[in-house]
């Protein structure tokens, strides 16, 4: 490989019988040169397997074919498969990717990280954010080039956003659940402030409406495993026994199943339980999956705004991205 | 900031009273430029906050500040906290990278993976590994830029390679539990055939020789949690009872405390146990933690290679990043 190498841009011009300078325009399909010309370089270029410098070809063509990634904590739980899936696509597609972590790097804030992107030359620049719990401000006016967002909301709405579909995942969980057969459904979940919550539910009360029913209650709570198994002791003491229960997320869903576990239940004979989250994909053991659950696909979510930094969409607005239902032993 | 970006290299040059092609060379710190020259530029510089175009920058300096990062599975369990660690680090000391994957992008095989790497102007190359059981073959010798591997072992001696201390790790965890007064300790592990298992279970071993003691037994198997049930049940029917055990991982020391627990016995209080891996580090709900445990500091691993590819070692070798124990309710 390493003889292709020794293959100069002098020599394509000394084969092609022109300057240096025009080989090198001829190359970058600039409008001074004649196309008889144009043609009579690249000739020469192909014939001698020309392979132009990435750093020359991107000056003169204005263009660094790097792009910016800035986080605010690109290891936090949730953004980590994001970010993964975003380098890993730029780089599938040869771009290079400048990361600046807000949390590993706490010495320098954001503006400070605005300033070093904009002095270093990007083409783009892809925002990760760390949920839509709160909206993103806007530094899309800060650059002159192209501004994407994955995993976060901001308060442009002219900005092009790359979501996980909270709403769509919860309807996936409430279809699926009737397709079990079940008919007294109850959805337990965390807190409705959070914005995924409310979303998760009016997918999930769409899904059940669609089927001409509803839910038999809905139960708020935290995030965490001990609010599952809670929750089943509070169902156990309402008035309607349940046969299944979407839970907000797969924590609560361990919990859930827990209790009902240690309650005697059958799961998912007695009562069926979907999840979110697919936490159990981390795990190395897939053998140990409990849990049927909807995988938001947040490293999709990371490739489609990669995606869109090299090939910007022509309009703003909120993009979602399909999650998938997941079967487990739970359901 | 915007108009921070309006001041340019003529501008410089204007006020310096030299000519553009000067004040870059003196910029540049060319030799061809004189001492009192290039002072006059650089005061000029720094009065007008001159921030020079990275791209011209590293064109004029024949450095394009950009990294090649070539792994086979970024995504695979232990290659992905040191490829997040490398593209951290590398995103805070300013530098691109540009990420090759052999299995996202599985029609693009390694060779010519190397080759679109030597295209592109890059300062140096990062290849990440998947664990050291094999030993991968060293592509140092195509690139004339310095190659640094992580989590790799190669097979020229001649290659710096940063590696996880798979040896310190057992180490720590026989002399954790041989601190927790623990005096009949059993090692349950994996194959011998792989280089990690010996490696643990050679720091294991010497950190009792040097408490001028030995392991009752050391069990030999897979990495699996059913492994450690069944373990627990052999141990059981061993001539001398334990109270001390380490396992090779945390998913074999998972299946040690449910066989331990299902059995009545108390933990720590009866048999102490410790793992390998730190995976409830990656459980959002960390008062779930049950295990102590070794953590090889993966993240680490990348971290300290990525600084090796800025600022390269002199001399070739493997270096081991320290692990950390880390205290949960098994001991």
């Amino acid at each position: 490989m390493a003889t292709q190498r020794a293959v100069r841009l002098s020599d394509v011009a000394a084969v092609a019988g022109v300057s240096k300078a025009t080989a090198s325009k001829a190359l970058n399909d600039s409008p001074v040169v004649s196309p008889a010309t144009k043609a009579r370089v690249r000739e020469a270029a192909e014939r001698l397997d020309f392979r132009p410098n990435a750093l020359a070809l991107s000056f003169a063509s204005g263009r660094s074919r790097t792009v910016g990634l800035l986080t605010h904590r690109a290891t936090a739980t949730f953004s980590r498969p994001v970010v993964m899936g975003a380098i890993l696509r730029l780089g599938s597609r040869e771009r290079a990717v400048l990361v600046f972590d807000g949390r590993i790097d706490a010495h320098r804030d954001m503006a400070e990280s605005v300033r070093t992107l904009q002095d270093r030359r990007i083409d783009g620049l892809l925002v990760v954010g760390s949920g839509y719990a709160r909206l993103t401000p806007s530094i899309t006016h800060h650059f002159d080039v192209p501004v994407t967002y994955a995993f976060a909301a901001t308060d442009d709405p002219d900005d092009v956003v790359f979501l996980p579909d909270n709403e769509r995942a919860g309807y996936l969980a409430g279809r699926h659940l009737l397709e079990r057969g079940r008919t007294s459904i109850a959805h337990v979940t965390a807190d409705a402030d959070d914005l995924a919550v409310r979303r998760r539910e009016e997918g999930f009360r769409r899904a059940l409406a669609e089927a001409g029913t509803e839910a038999v209650t809905t139960l708020h709570g935290t995030w965490r495993r001990e609010w599952g198994e809670r929750a089943v002791e509070i169902l156990d003491d309402g008035p309607v026994p349940v046969d299944g229960i979407f839970c907000g997320n797969d924590h609560i869903a361990f919990g859930v199943l827990d209790a009902l576990e240690a309650s005697g239940r059958r799961v998912p004979d007695d009562v069926a339980v979907v999840g979110v989250d697919n936490w159990e994909e981390v795990v190395v053991d897939q053998k140990l999956r409990r849990l049927t659950t909807v995988d938001l696909d947040l490293t999709g979510v990371g490739r489609v705004a990669a995606d869109n930094v090299i090939d910007p969409a022509a309009h703003g607005g909120e993009r979602f991205v399909e999650p998938a239902l997941v079967l487990g032993p739970s359901t």
